[in-house]
């Protein structure tokens, strides 16, 4: 797949709440996962399909999804980006918010090698 | 200036060339700005608004465009994200090139203070 096929096809599985899916369908065995901050002691990056799978899961366990919202993509040479607004509650403190962040994408040989959010911590 | 007031502002003032005043309008005096990549011995930031007047400077004078195309922005809290995609000759080779990236935008107070560009090297 080209990039662009790549970057549509996440956006429309993202948009639908089929992130897991998405993982499993276009990453590459060697994603590297960046966000834009870790708890003390913690690394912002993942590294490998296993600890990328981990963190979804651990997401997906610890967040109820009442609202999503995926824009884009742009697409540039082997990059895109998405945009991605959220309204979910943290399941273990009962805390709803919203969250917006920008998603960047590389993409080598059809498969997504590089991720990495930004957002206000 | 909302993020999207800002957001729209550069993509307008580039999609018609204006790097250089959008620098003038839109960035913080602490700007920091990321490139992909760097030569050998040299960083990929540029800290504070003298240094990326300069790489500016340095890109207008090395480069003449011959097309350009903004699209986004995609908006996401205080970030947003664009694509760029330049038609170029590198003036000291004559050496003409086209490239595309996506840039990464973090804006606080109506000022841009964070940019970081993704492009294959």
């Amino acid at each position: 797949m080209t990039t662009q096929e790549v970057a549509a096809k996440l956006a429309e599985m993202c948009s639908v709440g089929k992130f897991e899916e998405a993982v499993e369908a276009l990453y590459s065995p060697d994603i590297v996962s960046v966000e834009a901050g870790a708890p003390p002691g913690q690394s912002r990056e993942a590294k490998g399909i296993a600890a990328v799978r981990a963190k979804g899961e651990w997401w997906v366990t610890n967040h109820e999804v009442h609202a999503s919202t995926v824009e884009g993509p742009l697409v540039a040479g082997a990059y895109f980006a998405v945009t991605f607004k959220l309204d979910v509650t943290f399941k273990p403190e009962k805390r709803r918010f919203q969250m917006e962040e920008v998603g960047v994408y590389k993409v080598v040989d059809g498969k997504i090698v590089y991720e990495e959010f930004f957002y206000s911590m």
